[in-house]
């Protein structure tokens, strides 16, 4: 299936739409996860919570979203993020210089370049404006991150554009109050906002988005310590080296030097686990190092985790080793102290990053799940069982006889537990059919036969077996079968 | 146990604490939710969603918090929501006028009144500036909502001050695409933003906040036609009727007409269920039903939710019938069709909202759940098991022995289930009462016998008892005894 289709059900299914739409002054960039959506971002985040944050012991925070300006000049956002943007003379609209030159004139120019070179380059290809063909202003830069005016003296704030700032700046009282050993992960879901010049793809380019982040607190002399590696060593990882993607185990990779150490192998480890159980095709997937161009400015070492997909590949995590960047700006900018003790040793922690993006990520897995059956002319979402938005419909095969009522006790018994969804109306074979396009991985059918023995059928959404179960085994049955793994 | 307690826990503890505070930039109203305050409030969450959203069958959305200018011109918040200010005019400090008035000169003046009432009273009772005696300039509005400019042109847009707003604008899709049947209820849980002049308290006025609203669409000929009512219908309500506070079920509630209809009791009698399961001491509750001049000028019949903590009644949770202000403010301002059919009927839905504080309400479970227990000189949090930030500490009697990694080896058994502490250090007893104060229900520990026997010491937060268990009934004692209810 490819993105025309999942666009099509996320929008008839209410997994996803864009924000405002019944206005006219909606602005790109901003979409809205209805209920379908919801359920799945929800169970998603609970299985990143369960896979990275439990069970690597990370605590989890949740900071504010305006922050206050010192903590973007200290951060570097202030002064570097912003895009380099040409406007033009005749209608105004606006572009990105890089992005225009490299589609127009099929020149690749670095986003970092000299505005100069912007304004050199658009002269010799004669790069006029695509909508009027008028010619453009000289190129400025334009930064991303929308400003929010606090109280009635309009003091300056901004919208995090990342949300691992909250982590960095609280990082010294949370090493205290909890007591933090090194290595030390800390944790943050949440929106993030960049003022994106050309928003696009739905989920794919967000001007408001949802970041799940990870920092890493370690001590640097430390990086090949690390008991729990263990845990991960024979955890394959596929990696891009040249043009080949090569399968090893984390063991293999830092043998091999391909990963520089084994805490960063470890983590790498930890998140193919976690991807393996969301039911992304693994095998569309890579670890990709980043040149020295491609990486950010305070990364020393970064792999993107991308996966294919039929727009192409979509980098769904960045795994930055930021080494002291963060905590050496901040303590330097705020003169608290950011070292803390790794034994007796005082160090000032470097930082390994996984920063997920949770849209893409939910995109990623509807276009992986998305199938059509041509055979039973159906389409069905083969979304794993935790993560389906609706884990059950609850069907009367009619609605007379008491057939409904006794499906709306059946509902009842269940629905706090489960994710159910009631239905009595329409042609049972419609209503399956709709089941298996949100992925409601079960369907429990009340028929003639349930007055008089208290039995059910459920049907499973992939083979769409039918068994016949006593209702007293309803919540059992459900409960095994939706577990998280 | 009192604000105070409540604040000292929380900082020490990390379950709230100032952002940025590392910097002196950092604004008021802005707070984070640190590791234990994260852990509850998700929790208290899932509560939500099982007790009203999928008990009642409602849709559960999430929307941008970047919303369009229309929308906030259409609901009546960019005329609307505007506080008057007075400024000094010697030292710059800006006041909230009512407010000030009724400090100083013990005058209650209502916020909408006109501004040159505000003057007229400032005059008359000559007040001054409370920081430097100095004069004020003139009163005027302004207006709580923060502006965001999109793109390299500024567009005009708005951080939302309330959620329900893209409730209201999404209905139609929702309405049609998940099937709706009037009534319907449709939830978000999200971030709020309100430009406050003076907030305070931490948690209780924040400029940018939680809120978990749910706006039930209905049929307004049918507020006396809900065969659900009997679900609820013996659920007793406290209900403050002049100076009393009256104790009634939702049958006698609407019988007596202390309630105008059983759609509204139904919902009061939902969130009661709700609210007695998070712990609150729901003996300190109270419907208030507001006055004319209380409530919001789009409101019908409005109840507030209060609770009774150590620094006065706090509101958590406003229910207002909104009637059709909604959505025929919308309609009539984006030219779309708002109306839906109810069976052959064809309606434009009145609304009935129940908006949450959520940050109010973990702060009142706090406060109503802390404890001291002198005999045993401990403070104890006795915070609901399903609530509990940890569910268990997993600790080892000594850490030598073998001890030590016969704890880390349970500690992998349960951690990705439960929310567990591992703690290997200090005394035993010290232990114990760092659990008790972030409310860990349960302690497991780790001694010799467990080496020859399989078997750890569970002890209970509350009552402090200790029993023996094998180790692999674990898994199965704690599922039962932190199951949400
Ligand atoms: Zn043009
Ligand atoms: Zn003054």
């Amino acid at each position: 299936m490819n993105y025309e289709s999942v666009m099509k059900l996320a929008l008839e299914r209410a997994f996803y739409f864009p924000s405002c739409e019944v206005y006219g002054d909606a602005q790109a960039g901003f979409w809205e996860y209805g209920p379908t959506g919801v359920s799945v971002k929800n169970k998603f985040l609970e299985l990143w919570r369960r896979e990275l944050v439990r069970r690597d012991r990370m605590l989890e925070i949740d900071g504010s979203q305006i922050m206050s300006k010192s903590v973007f000049e200290a951060s570097g956002h202030l002064g570097n993020f912003a895009d380099p943007i040409i406007k033009c003379k005749k209608c105004g609209l606006t572009f990105r210089a890089d992005k225009l030159i490299s589609e127009i004139a099929n020149v690749e120019i670095p986003e970092s370049a000299d505005l100069e070179d912007f304004d050199k380059m658009i002269q010799e290809k004669n790069i006029v404006c695509t909508k009027c063909k008028g010619e453009f202003e000289s190129a400025k830069k334009f930064n991303m991150m929308f400003r929010v005016g606090i109280g009635p003296e309009d003091e300056e704030a901004y919208l995090r554009p990342e949300t691992c700032q909250s982590i960095f700046v609280d990082f010294p009282r949370l090493f205290k109050t909890m007591r933090g050993k090194l290595p030390l992960g800390i944790a943050q879901v949440g929106k993030s906002f960049r003022n994106e010049i050309a928003p696009r793809q739905s989920l794919l380019r967000l001007r408001e988005f949802y970041q799940a982040e990870i920092e890493v607190f370690c001590n640097p002399g430390k990086l090949n310590e690390l008991d729990k590696f263990s845990e991960i060593e024979n955890t394959t990882l596929r990696i891009q080296i040249s043009d080949d993607i090569q399968v090893m185990t984390c063991k293999e990779a830092v043998e091999k030097g391909v990963i520089p150490n084994k805490f960063v192998a470890y983590y790498l480890g930890l998140l193919t686990e976690f991807y393996k159980k969301t039911g992304i095709d693994m095998e569309k997937s890579r670890f990709r190092k980043l040149g020295e161009k491609e990486k950010a400015f305070y990364a020393d070492v970064a792999f993107d985790f991308e996966v294919n997909t039929t727009i192409g590949w979509l980098e769904l995590v960045a795994c930055n080793y930021r080494s002291d960047y963060d905590l050496s700006s901040h303590a330097k900018k705020s003169k608290e102290k950011f070292e803390v003790m790794d034994n007796d040793e005082k160090v000032l922690p470097h930082v390994f990053e996984i920063s997920m993006g949770i849209d893409r990520s939910l995109y990623t897995i509807l276009e992986h799940s998305l199938k059509e059956d041509k055979e039973n002319e159906r389409m069905v979402l083969s979304i794993k069982p935790y993560l389906a938005p609706t884990h059950v419909g609850v069907l009367s095969l009619v609605k007379k006889d008491g057939l409904s009522e006794k499906t709306d006790e059946i509902y009842r018994l269940i629905r706090t537990k489960f994710d159910s969804f009631l239905d009595h109306s329409g042609a049972i074979g419609r209503r399956y059919r709709r089941l298996d396009e949100i992925g409601a991985p079960f369907a429990i059918t009340v028929d003639h036969q349930t007055k008089e023995d208290n039995t059910v059928t459920i049907r499973r959404r992939d083979d769409m077996a039918q068994e016949r179960v006593n209702i007293s085994e309803l919540e059992s049955i459900l409960a095994k079968e939706t577990a998280y793994p």
